[in-house]
């Protein structure tokens, strides 16, 4: 849930005078997007995305971001690109905050996605992780197995308040995570945040990514970690393992995993399962309740978590080690 | 601040297939309209608004409301024509709520309305008022001034809380407003919401109408006070007399004002002023805090009211008795 700053016709017309982008001839903030502020705009030449970056999102990074968006799509990638202005930049000031535009993608996010949506995830995870391999930026996921530890101890003290025994169960996980996360698995650029809302599709077909304000170098298989949490759980909390095995098939059919990755992915998916527990629960507890954000239940992710801890080897996730 | 009801895919594309608007490309919930989930959806056709009606719009009023829309389109007033699906209806249920599709209008409404703007608004707004005076269905004002007691009934406990002496205050107001407000001014269908996030402008030239579920039957210059209170205020609270003037003259360009209608045009904006403090009174009141609704602060409409109380006579408000 989104636009948090709102901008006035002489700011705009202002603004969009930097571009070579027509007259303009509406825009609508529109809600999709939790971090940032985003505006639908129709001009006479085309349709785009105007995003104004609050607080959430360091200026500093959005060269990165950017430069990613672009490299990705200069590789057959389907994703926004950034718009540079006449002046060649691409990230500028509106209503006092930075702000860029991008091409508009068409397409709907899947609030059910069916098995078939699941294999198309994993085939695309696998294809950006291949074309990201020669991106030449670098950016540290700041949400990594590093950072979740301070996390928590933001939210420990209110934590027990709220849902009973926590404290003893997150420590301990955390624990268990620090000691046994991989440290040489193949790295490289990941999405990190690829959640239905963030894939778009045309009828079955895969028709672009987006947000990519989470992206970063990591392990790759990580990233497989996270889509599990996104995709692979039904509403009621079960795991639906025909849609994992789908995934999982779609991601290798375009890459193969290593072995070390297979070992680990049960791991790695109870770790990216801590990492949207923690950030939903730093959310629960710091969020001002009048922002125009629908807070979220971090309880899903620690049911997730306790799901991925009791999964012993990652044929129970729907992929034989070969 | 809207949407209040997501679509899953599947609900979204069994409604759309019952309409001739060609296959969907994209579907953003947007965030205007305070009352309604809106979403603006891309199809191979054209570009329409979807609305959802939430429970503040009763669905046996929504005929009159999109008939008064395609009678307003046919006198050329720009305003958004409702679809008919396949079956020749306009209404239809979707996510369990009554739902409807309208054309989309290009345009940007006006965060700091100039005079120029202000002028065009009183132009349209008596071409509104001609347009509809042969539109044989009715609709009574539902917050009229008969209305107000019981609506500020439901508030007057709590209201002493949270403002110093606004019950006595309130209660004489509305004994004078009851007591004086007229019955004999020209009636006839009034918009009486048209707030500058509901009219739209290209550049200068204003490019249409919205938002006509509060529409009804009711004195005209009931309207043009409703305007006053929303366009000729600037944001410091000081009342911007050459924009009331220019949007006066703009609307007797179109319409003279009957000279009853000038001698209350001041008791009808103190009227104004009451309806929406009012409304804004009850919303603090009673909208919960966690719905996604800006609470606006129906002090300022108080304000507006003590201004409008202090006019003696209609020329002070930037038109004279002829």
């Amino acid at each position: 849930m989104a636009v948090y700053t709102d901008v006035s016709e002489d700011e705009l017309s202002s603004f969009l005078s930097s571009y070579n982008i027509g007259p303009l001839l509406s825009c609508k903030g529109i809600v999709e997007g939790v971090e940032n502020s985003n505006f639908l705009l129709h001009t006479q030449n085309d349709t785009y995305i105007l995003t104004l970056y609050e607080k959430r999102i360091n200026e500093k990074d959005l060269p990165f971001f950017f430069g990613l968006m672009q490299h990705l799509a200069g590789k057959g990638i389907v994703c926004p690109k950034p718009i540079a202005a006449k002046d060649g930049t691409v990230v500028s000031r509106l209503a006092g905050r930075p702000a860029a535009m991008i091409t508009f993608l068409e397409g709907v996010w899947i609030r059910k996605p069916s098995v078939s949506h699941c294999r198309s995830v994993g085939a695309v995870l696998a294809q950006l992780h291949l074309a990201g391999a020669d991106f030449q930026m670098r950016h540290e996921n700041s949400l990594s197995v590093n950072s979740w530890r301070s996390l928590w101890n933001m939210c420990r003290m209110g934590a027990d308040t709220f849902f009973m025994n926590l404290s003893a169960e997150i420590d301990q996980e955390l624990d268990k995570l620090e000691s046994l996360w991989p440290a040489d698995l193949p790295v490289g650029i990941i999405h990190a945040d690829l959640f239905p809302d963030n894939i778009f599709f045309l009828g079955e077909k895969l028709s672009g990514l987006i947000d990519f304000y989470f992206a970063c170098n990591d392990a790759l298989a990580y990233d497989i970690a996270i889509c599990l949490n996104a995709w692979c759980f039904e509403k009621d909390g079960s795991f639906n393992l025909t849609k994992s095995s789908a995934m999982l098939s779609g991601y290798c059919h375009e890459r193969l995993l290593t072995s070390n990755e297979l070992v680990f992915l049960p791991l790695l998916a109870r770790g990216a399962a801590m990492r949207f527990f923690l950030t939903r629960l730093y959310d629960w507890f710091f969020v001002p309740e009048n922002d125009l954000v629908i807070k979220k239940n971090p309880m899903e992710y620690l049911k997730k978590l306790r799901f991925f801890r009791q999964i012993r080897q990652v044929s129970e996730l729907g992929i034989s080690m070969i």
